[in-house]
């Protein structure tokens, strides 16, 4: 029978030793302060991503954009019907193609995404405070080359 | 109407900008190839860190491996019965409180253990392959420095 050592800090040097353990508990904080900046302007971590990468390439197919985002085709549905409820998106017809969509921005998803990113320079600034200018750089350059090895 | 451009390639450089979706990008290749590194072992992402916790914290508490995991107490019920069935860990009692559990590592767990964590260098090898040596140690100590600002 042992007793418990409350007072004990519990370490994780053995997964410390891993990048991908690190890059884990960096993602994780990162993605919970994301999505307390995005909140209260009405959008969520995907909701955003999407109206970016829609803004960026006007027209885009919903299976086009489901593919950007890596995510399922069921759920890119969920998401633009949640962007053009919020009348954030448009809809357009795909010229010989009935089932296809043309997504673009409206004005207000325009207004909304300048909105979003001033908001997330913002969250970025605070969560990389203990970082220079130049380490932020590296970092993300860093974070650009990783790739899985081709399989 | 507009014609899908598919030899047109979608762009995510409105996504890009940011530290936090290198990130993501990052941290999803990873998991993806840690997943496919543990399968053949017989574990998963999280029973991983649950063994690594466990090891370098003899007689952990349920409750503590699960704050250090950040995961909910009723997922480490779970994690920690599928641990014991694969004889991997064990339950001792805990000295004045009945429904504790003190966890600790088998032989055959600290054997496993030494087996994953061999694989999961290998694994990370080849995902850092595009860095040097000294990248990844950049790489490592920056995610390392990633807090949330205190609320």
């Amino acid at each position: 029978m042992k007793k418990e050592g409350t007072a004990k800090e519990i370490t994780d040097e053995n997964l410390r030793q891993f990048v991908g353990y690190n890059m884990k508990r960096a993602f994780l904080n990162v993605r919970a302060d994301l999505a307390d900046t995005l909140e209260p302007i009405g959008l969520r971590m995907t909701s955003f991503s999407a109206l970016a990468v829609i803004i960026e390439n006007p027209d885009i197919s919903q299976s086009r954009l489901a593919e950007a985002l890596h995510i399922e085709r069921s759920g890119v549905v969920v998401l633009v019907d949640e962007l053009e409820s919020a009348d954030l998106i448009s809809r357009g017809r795909v010229e010989g193609d009935r089932r296809q969509y043309a997504l673009r921005a409206t004005k207000a998803g325009m207004a909304k995404w300048k909105e979003a990113e001033t908001a997330v320079n913002a969250h970025e600034a605070a969560m990389f405070s203990k970082l220079t200018e130049a380490e932020v750089t590296v970092l993300k350059e860093l974070l650009y080359r990783v790739r899985r090895p081709e399989a």
